[in-house]
């Protein structure tokens, strides 16, 4: 396959097709959602059957027992898709939203209006519902989509996508709204990343691997999607019981999810006062501490090593620290936070300030579990994930974070002096 | 001199003076801001002097009237400049402004909050007032510059600069909030384009080379600032003397700012029922028509050329063209313009609509003239141009506009079920 060539017929469809959604009503880009989830519903057999090939392969290719759940369908998780889909289908249409409206003293009428992007690239790794939620988010956003997963899920997303392609003929939509690029060789990912002239964003779904190659590759604009590297702050002037339940929580609700926590830092005075008793919660609930010198000293905990601090492990393991107050906890987060998610435990407004005002993560908690880091939570609809990058979107990437805008401007004759 | 040892030292420079700026107060940075006008009064000999020895350098160079125009001071546009960083120093502080706030039914309270970019690097030609502009609403918006002006302003430009700096210091910011790029070497603008580590968005201020450069080099982010390829599209049902007035305005008010009209498209419909009365208002008014068959047909025309279409003359000349209704005209727009601004004249909604709908441009106008495009005229503020580009900054692109955002999120002990 020439993989180039394939890549440029997709990016011209892509454009060509972006120009008609932009368009489109909301009537039928709701309607080819729901009718999408319906097929998705009625083809679950073909599409387990699909999936049970990419487990055989993922199988073959050695995949750690994270990344097979994670590849790994059955009926509940086709339905949790079937269900996303719909969600996406009931929001409200952005595009064409006004965003804001005035009059200047000269008479003009200045409205900012949503639109579509264009095209977007999304990049991911193994998991199989991304196909739907992307291409559900973006279609709702009026942007064509190029879809690029990964090798693991190959089957499992073109039987997907076929569903998807079935509710855009339903209704009228241009088929290359949504292209799944049908190709496993990684030269495909290298070309969206260089693909300027088709491609107006890339959003890169995945771990270091992909974020290091867009890093060093992309020409086209990137959403950075990075690691969620959640730190939890529990300050001396912290609750005891509001930061016991809230670590707890942080740490060990989901494991595998961006907005887990992964770095426990606590406050040299919370230590004095209380003990080493968030750290046997921890123990106690089955979590590997590893800790510094201070924390160590307890029971169960395990010396942390360097490469501890800033690593996102997804599992049962956190890394502590002994801090002396909250500006070394700021220094520790800018050093080796990922701008995602921090949280401080601490009922003092003061020291809250400080943290919410010095740190510059996309998302700062106070009393609160960094889990909350979540389109949904945020009452912002389904999401694509949490953008930690400063450019455009930032935190939860929804259908409206998918939009840009234009202004309309009305006078009656109106000249500029 | 080591250009790449030069750039990485300014890069880490402001990357540092970023980090304290993005907390400094308002009160600091507006008052820096009236000290660095107050230097740029008092120092004005100094200033005109160094652009003595620029124009000097322009005149052996070569360059056209316009060119040197653009490159001229006198105490005239020196009291402009000193005007435009007093109106930045007096807008409003976007920083910590709450965009919006809101309670989840969980209980938490999430609100959401500007924080500054980080470090802008600014990239322009020979107007040495942009020095000035920029610098001040960087400033503003709590980021840091790093400005790369032409080499024919270089001595001006480096003036002004230290006016700048001096207001920094009087107000206790750090120096390197703004920071010139202290070589004429072209090698420095590459640097910049690639320096992903230290620079988070490049606004590039400039023609044809500087843009071309930029496509096929940068690997830091853009705001676009294309050339103004602006149409003015006289429907068949247009008010006949709204258009001869506002048509007149968009090409002859001023003809070398990016919002000046370029291309006349007139309704077949309009030409038949009012002859060629447009074409010959231009032609009193002193304006070289360059028009296809139908306008060339009346006297003092010129026959265009098809590269006239889609070309910016930023002069007393336009491309000039009949169509036939609103959607030749919307097909001509997509294929020459560069969604920077164009207008449509007609008293008719449904044509204004599908002329609203159905085109792209940062910013589209009925019945007002393209000359209004213009941060100060939209009530934004200064601007720094108007960006034609769909990511983050679209549109006259002011301090707001040079911001970010992230979420600030407070509970009371809040954990996610």
């Amino acid at each position: 396959m020439d993989i180039s060539a394939v890549m440029n017929t997709i990016g011209k469809q892509a454009r060509a097709a972006a120009r008609e959604l932009a368009v489109a009503s909301s009537e039928a880009k709701a309607g080819a959602l729901n009718a999408a989830a319906d097929a998705i519903w009625e083809k679950r057999e073909a599409i387990l059957a699909a999936n049970a090939k990419d487990l055989d392969y993922g199988s073959e290719k050695g995949l750690s027992p994270a990344m097979m759940d994670r590849l790994m369908l059955d009926e509940t998780r086709i339905q949790g898709i079937v269900d996303g889909v719909r969600a996406v289908a009931a929001q409200p249409d952005p595009v064409g939203e006004v965003i804001e409206a005035w009059t200047q003293p000269t008479g003009l009428h200045i409205q900012r209006v949503r639109t579509p992007i264009g095209v977007i690239g999304v990049i991911y790794e193994s998991r199989p519902n991304v196909t739907a939620d992307a291409g559900a988010l973006c279609l709702k956003s009026g942007n064509a989509v190029i879809l690029r997963g990964g090798s693991e899920s190959f089957h499992s997303a073109t039987a997907i996508h076929a569903c998807l392609m079935e509710g855009l003929k339903a209704h009228g939509l241009p088929e290359h709204a949504i292209q799944l690029v049908p190709t496993r060789d990684r030269a495909a990912v290298t070309a969206m990343l260089q693909a300027v002239e088709y491609i107006d964003v890339i959003i890169p779904r995945g771990g270091k691997g992909l974020v290091g190659l867009v890093q060093k590759e992309a020409r086209v604009p990137v959403f950075a999607h990075l690691e969620g590297i959640c730190h939890v702050y529990v300050d001396g002037a912290a609750d005891l019981e509001k930061a016991r339940r809230v670590l707890l929580n942080a740490k060990t609700r989901r494991t595998g999810i961006c907005g887990s926590a992964e770095c426990l830092l606590v406050d040299r005075a919370f230590y004095d006062k209380h003990g080493d008793i968030l750290v046997r919660d921890l123990i106690d609930a089955g979590v590997e501490v590893r800790g510094d010198a201070a924390i160590a000293k307890t029971r169960g905990t395990v010396a942390a090593k360097a490469d501890d601090y800033g690593h996102e492990f997804l599992d049962m393991i956190i890394a502590a620290k002994v801090v002396d107050g909250v500006d070394e906890a700021i220094a520790h987060i800018r050093n080796y936070g990922s701008n995602h998610t921090d949280a401080i435990l601490t009922e003092d407004d003061a020291v809250a300030n400080r943290f919410f005002h010095q740190l510059d993560s996309a998302i700062l908690m106070r009393n609160a579990s960094t889990q909350f880091a979540d389109g949904g939570e945020f009452g912002m609809g389904a999401e694509i994930g949490i953008a930690t990058g400063k450019l455009h979107a930032r935190g939860p990437v929804g259908a409206v974070q998918l939009t840009s805008f234009k202004y309309l401007v009305t006078g009656d004759g109106t000249i500029r002096s």
